[in-house]
């Protein structure tokens, strides 16, 4: 059942090891099938050079109940759900402690956009959600995670599809995009951006984000109908 | 004798440069077989590529002499054997000068807990010891570099099986865990955390810890009874 | 049709992920024919692993007309177009994202000299271009992009032949060089500056540069008829 | 000629690219046979895979000639035998731009001793040399800079067999050792010390070095007579 996407969400887990995104099984990559309504996600706790494309689980995108699969499912697959359910353009979605955005994360600061590297690939300031209540935590706080990141793009009013990252406050960064490979692709990027960030500020004595035109002309050089980066 | 304890703590030596936590010969893994009330610890100054699963020197937890073996053995033995008779559930001890935990050691400074990544593994604060007195240093040195350490634990009233690591003041951390393997693990963590925390304190201008919700959360996740992380 | 310049400028662009310059596609080099007026540029977006010798796009100097190659040249081929034009002893050029170089750029600041390790290969401060107008931005971009970095240069008056770098405000970095090869050789030495000249000036506490006889001393050491460094 | 000392000498060059210490040809080790008064070195400029024993150049110690060898030496050769001329128990000399030793010489600061991983090495401070004189600069610079830093150990009453490295002002670190295997050692050393000093200083707010009794503890449980770390 779903062996492509398995073996694909198979394959964009094990590129976490390969960008150094994570320590030990600090990470879990999941993608969908929209016209099943089912995910596929890396199975909780296991090692990664023990992982197998079988051992991807499968879940049900609208309660989250297993639909395949002997493992327990990520620890985050609640979150994983809620933001499948609510960015309806998304295919697949990556989470990490990678050590830059963590330590954002972990500050509480969106990350300003200070370059054309930010720009070719994030139209803003990367968000960072608002501290969770405790109510929020000690219920059904997985769940509760995906729904204060949705919060703060609603709030925000900021389109997914142009940004594909959040930074959650003491925890880590979410990334997401087309696919589960996109997804990996983009946090790989954030974590550079996110260090980068914190020595540019450094360096200037404070933030001074990169002005709108620049930010526009290289977002949209490599996205949307006009983008000319790349080939046909 | 002791063949497997020889083993595993052979192996979790070999790990330390694997994880890149030391440079030439700067850390030592050791293991105890409480029942017999011995320990086996790498010995002192010997190379890692030439290190063998033989070397292993053993010692008694007594009295700390050498019961097999035809070398010395690693010159803090003295610290392992103090924190394997204060701190009665512990399998395996690492000492390591790892930079960024040896970095806070050195600044003197407790590592705050600023994230999830930190709320996994440690419940709490990890707590720097104070400064030795020049007597302390002068007389059994190791032996009471590990008296210091149990002394931080006993005053600030810290349970070792919930924080299972310490920084010893201008000096490097001590970790441990069940085994000598899961202290090998938590040394990793370790310096890692304390990597994140210096720059998120840079970043937010100063210490704010996470709340003591999410902090237990995250713990308790993994951690006791009602853990749900991870296989069964 | 220039086959060798095509090879010399594929393997040129192999050694940037060897040097990690860059991350997937975040930068090019090109090297030039100067009696045809013809360069020899990456292809855009093309992934590195995929990439072959004979991928290499011809470009014509005077007007950026592609001469030869099924691929689209660089995005950033008209920036590479302005300096072979203006700087005419170079052979050459090189643009990425390299992360410390790019810090500098992003916080729009000359890199002072502050060693001989400097001083070896730049005779004087590296400097960043002022910030693009929005007409500059929405216009040829490239182009301009080019024109502001001979801007620079003209109105600071630095000689390209001294100073093979600059860094393009909120962008990254320029490289050249008297072939391909060079220009990635000064790219890599750049961001190795710029690492250490950040936190030279963060642990002197400001902006103390070296002294101009030893920066002269160094840089004339191995450039230039008296150079006695290296063998004849 | 001299083929153990050039072997040996060849040996510690290779390592200088293996512990990252140095970028392209930034470093050079030179080893001496103190009966016959002459050093082996290695030749300018050459690339560390091109290298052989054979290119070893072998200088007088008296008059720096060159006695075998058709390359030419370092140019930092002058300063290696003004080294050895006065400090005279050593037997390799390593000089590189490895990035922390540099940087804390681009700021022109002694490295203060901030922990027992500094203690088991250098019984002190590490000191940097004064801003050299345009004269010194413009004359036999190669030579004044061994001047200069003989001077430094004069003047703060150093004993280089207990101080076995030196930063020299904007340029980079000199270490020494009994053979050219250990000068590279503490190369290695010393530039893991350096960005531990800069990152503690961040994190304490300021320079507290280590009590003198935890200081020599360290120093003398690894040197001299009553030495007992390691194997007999």
């Amino acid at each position: 059942m779903l062996e492509e996407l398995k073996q694909q969400v198979y394959e964009a887990n094990m590129l976490l090891p390969e960008y150094k995104l994570i320590t030990f099984t600090w990470g879990n990559v999941s993608g969908i099938d929209r016209e099943k309504g089912l995910i596929a996600i890396k199975p909780s706790g296991v090692e990664y050079d023990k992982l197998k494309p079988e051992d991807m689980v499968i879940v049900a995108l609208e309660d989250g109940k297993v639909v395949e699969g002997d493992l327990n499912p990520s620890s985050d697959t609640d979150t994983h759900l809620e933001l499948y359910r609510e960015f309806s353009n998304i295919g697949g979605v990556v989470h990490t402690h990678s050590q830059w955005a963590t330590i954002w994360a972990q500050a509480g600061k969106d990350i300003n956009a200070y370059g054309t590297t930010h720009a070719d690939y994030f139209n803003g300031p990367i968000p960072c959600t608002r501290v969770m209540t405790d109510t929020e935590i000690e219920g059904d706080y997985e769940l509760n995670t995906g729904k204060v990141i949705v919060e703060t793009f609603n709030d925000m009013d900021i389109n997914p599809d142009y940004m594909p990252a959040v930074l959650v406050k003491s925890h880590g960064p979410f990334t997401w995009g087309k696919d589960p490979h996109e997804a990996v692709h983009n946090a790989v990027v954030l974590d550079q951006l996110a260090m980068m960030a914190f020595y540019t500020e450094q360096l200037a004595g404070g933030a001074y984000p990169m002005q709108d035109a620049l930010l526009n002309k290289h977002f949209y050089r490599k996205h949307g109908e006009n983008a000319y980066y790349g080939q046909k």
